[in-house]
């Protein structure tokens, strides 16, 4: 690596950024792979740090390197590597969990207590030169998937494990709150998943017009009524009766929403959690109950979660270059986080700092 | 039927009840029979119709038969019956659905939109002399097993019922939040499941007290304190550490139990709202979230549900006997009635019209 | 119904088949739907039947009218029925369970030992004039799906049914042995449910062509080599390496591809019976064991299996209209049973009496 | 170590065993402990290579420690280590799986290529005076738990799995063929599943006393008839009626009673192969495929098994003390071996080679 900059672009303190040279890492074990960062996608935890430091228990106390949302070119692999080789473009799984605890070895892995994630304190991310990795959590590339629609199979994976969560099956109705990049994602998989309708929710007019061309069958645009209200409309514009939705997916985070969601689902449905936001809210319990609403959360992805992403892009089935909407060079960093706060992109891509554009 | 009485007991409206003879009811189908009422147990839908005339979209509006939880003997049997014959003693399932919908050919009768449901208007119930039902809707009692412990079958099948929707399974660990009737009996399912460590968890000391002779390994009584305090106190009461309980049932519908639920359950456990309560309440969606809690409602009982009632009866797993506070005649219907409402009893029977105590 | 034909094409021992005129059913509930029968595909089942007058346990001793995959128009509807009105295009599930007993009550209708299914003796099929049946097993069809497309639903719908129990899902690789009309359902269903490769096999070459053009992404064509080196070529045609196939349907009934199937399923993988054959056969029961897979028979289709059947062809997921070789007048129904025997068709429809071409 | 004997029964051929100190074995990662094994039982398997040198692919090609079902005492732990000490008590999991495959991270550990397994060639077995193992497959005994128990946890871990593939649940009807070590384990285990009815299958009426005194409710003496007459017969024992087992278990491995399973499951039932036996059988693959019969395989063990064994005797609910045939010391080892080939005794511990009797 000799010559080759592992610049990082790292977060000191709320609002403040700065760039600096760090060592490049070495393996650590046999199992690793080193990774040369081609292109990093900003995440809205990447710009929830950047403004506030903190997310939840997860406070950044020492500078710390944003990003996880990353694609990259093996440029080393350790003794004990047989399936990937330096030259082959990978997507990067950005957790890697102990493999030891009851949840590692009962195969839910992103539940691990002791998981260490890229860009979550006090671990760095991904916005730099090069990254080290286990090889298990580096995916290969098929030739004809580029590594920008690389950098996209983390919140396709988000996605992925959302859906999965919610046990969509071929033939269901699935309402989607919230047409952000995770939305947009779960309403496309969803899709994949055989979904005959997508219904994809928001309050902004113009995301419901990219769902509409992206991935969602149907649209509603969300308006200021109560929860039940909002239902009613949903299962009119979707034609879905009294019924309700099989499926019933928020990726928004938004009390409102959720609340809506839990009208919206039918008798023996499920609802799935896929949005952050607020600790605690108003929670319609007993439409929950009455009905037997199955509700799961979701966080991050585990088995097969990213394996799939990868398999939905390259099948064709999940068209992610549309989400696309900017890539910038390694030095204007701040300025795509600007642009993502200010809800002017849906997703901006950050070009390695070995990476010409 | 010559002779005998349907003497039945009857709502007129919120706390005015009377005595009245009614047509001793004819059979609708080849497949019915036609069974005596024993006994019948007092459930806290049946006072709250009592006290307030109606129960969420269900108002009585015209008088109404009380009662649901009950034991009796077959009399008649239709031309298509072979399962059963006159002499036989029988638990009745009192709610029979439509068999047609969704929901019923895909085995989830119990949310059948047409159930038809004993005492939930505008259905009249089985506190009287006689009783039809499909004969798939009764389920004959072996000989070991009393009527008294009969009409017990069917608030057991309700705990059934919810400790199937926590998939509680041998080994685990079950915080059971209440400790009335339903609570009891889901305590000791949840053992009889195979539950290493099963918690009840109340407010009266006294009921934690029978819990404890009854079902459950520990007891908790809940304080006045956050529900995240309230939830670290029940895991260092039954020794769970920092891991929390496999499955949390609501059986109180009380927001406390239900806020303090979400916080004593694992990271990837389950949690079952099985008892009624507000309609809305403050609920930690967060928590939920990124611990990936399964969240289940659950409502009343379906496929095997009571065939399983009678088995753990049958086989001493769950010793119901234990929760016959009374059993009255059935002239003293309403002073049962009272009885249960001020907490006096855990479980009243009221004898059948014909019964003689 | 005055002056309409209720020709029916009877079996009157194996190879003796006549027309009569038989009395127009009348219908037994008020549930229940009388159907003018418009087309009817013949299914191997059909020509078993004609050919041995019996399919195991069950024997054809008095004469039976064949056919069961139909499709019709609703010309009657009992007091109850308001979900269909004279007029409605339909396909009929042609089996009706007792709904009374533990496999019905519990979502599994199609192991209902009081089956009544049609052409199945001692039942009367729908090769006759009009049909009457129970309205929640008639399946509306939606404009854009043609009468003879609602003929296919029967065999998707069993198609639909065995993919079901073989849990396939989105990005698996699934191998189908045979490549007749339930082989090629069974393939295209599994693209439709998300199988990223579906490898058809046979041991006809021209059949595999027809696989290649309607679902498959690979074909092979079964050598006369050990189970063991066809499951080892299979991997090979189809990339899969050494794991093996995730899912593998047999839709032959043959012992060869029995074999083959359990050696080219990965370990930890799920194997499904689906085609009908000998009663006995040499089965690789360690291979099944070390490699801990799943196997699953499939009897027909339960719950939801028609409205997904329905779905996939109004969505266009599946293309029924391919399989259609021929439509043939009701006078013609010998010629085609004739031809579904020589196998020099893949399905024949046989259009109703009343029907003109 | 110093002074301690790591002695160790070696075979080095069929029928040929040695003993010779080998070197205490090393920490070979800071998550290790090494344990000094205090008893170990004799298993099939063990035998098997012992007078055949081979079972399947696995051939001992070079001298090869035996044994695997072991308990032991802590001596030392690694640097990362936190759970356990040096003199805690443990049941050692003899199979170590890469963490890395798919299977691993998908929680079926079981079935991992990668598997380092104990006396499984080219691995060495816990016959031997000290055992390195990684913490997380080290199982601490409670205190009430004695050593010579804790060896039963590897064989009760074997039925654990089995019954868990048989997805047994209370009140079920359980059948299990072959009354050996496992099989009598695997009727305990399903007892404490809540299995109602467990029927024991064997061929010698002796171990059928042993089974009935131990954890069957029923049992059958298998003859010399046909499958179907074997499983009628198993019905009107266990007073199955016409409808069979929920679940049937083969821990034979025995051709008959593995065509028997088929027949005396129900409709819809399931059927375990746990016992190992010929690589092909014939199979009465209709009867599967038309009940819809569940069949798995199960293969050692996996996520939670172990931990459910230990608690399965900490709670009482299977006393593995009853299986102890005898306890002999670590020189009478290969006397041991000819015992249980013998079949004069269920299951022989033998002590360690620093463990006094």
């Amino acid at each position: 690596m000799e010559g080759k900059s592992n610049l990082s672009f790292i977060l000191n303190k709320p609002h403040e950024v700065v760039y600096a040279e760090r060592e490049v890492p070495k393996l650590q074990s046999p199992h690793d792979v080193l990774v040369a960062v081609n292109y990093t996608g900003i995440c809205g935890s990447d710009v929830h740090y950047w403004q506030h430091g903190a997310i939840g228990h997860f406070v950044v106390r020492e500078p710390m390197v944003l990003g996880h949302e990353s694609a990259g070119t093996v440029v080393e692999v350790g003794s004990a590597v047989s399936d990937l080789k330096p030259g082959d473009r990978v997507a990067l799984e950005p957790g890697v969990p102990c493999r030891r605890c009851r949840q590692c070895l009962g195969g839910k892995y992103n539940l691990c207590p002791d998981m260490v994630f890229a860009a979550t304190p006090p671990y760095h991310g991904t916005l730099t030169g090069f990254w080290a990795s286990p090889s298990d959590f580096c995916y290969k590339l098929p030739d004809h998937i580029s590594l920008q629609e690389g950098a996209l199979v983390e919140p396709l994976a988000v996605a992925v494990h959302i859906v999965r969560q919610g046990r969509v099956s071929p033939g269901q109705s699935v309402v989607v709150m919230g047409a952000g990049p995770v939305g947009l994602l779960c309403a496309a998989v969803a899709r994949a998943f055989g979904a005959s309708k997508v219904v994809s929710v928001d309050i902004v007019r113009s995301k419901l017009d990219f769902a509409a061309s992206f991935a969602a069958t149907h649209t509603y645009l969300s308006q200021r009524v109560s929860a039940e209200e909002n239902a009613r409309n949903i299962r009119t514009t979707a034609g879905l009766g009294e019924v309700g939705a099989d499926v019933v997916i928020d990726a928004s985070g938004a009390e409102p929403s959720i609340q809506a969601s839990l009208h919206v689902v039918r008798t023996g449905g499920t609802y799935v959690q896929g949005g952050m936001g607020k600790s605690d809210i108003t929670f319609p319990i007993m439409a929950m109950c009455i009905k037997e609403v199955t509700v799961r959360g979701s966080f991050r992805y585990a088995s097969g979660d990213y394996a799939l992403a990868v398999d939905l892009i390259s099948t064709g089935k999940v068209d992610v270059k549309k989400l696309i909407s900017e890539v910038v060079s390694f030095d204007h960093a701040e300025e795509a986080f600007k642009k993502v706060q200010g809800g002017e992109a849906i997703k901006v891509l950050i070009a390695g700092p070995n990476e010409k554009l």
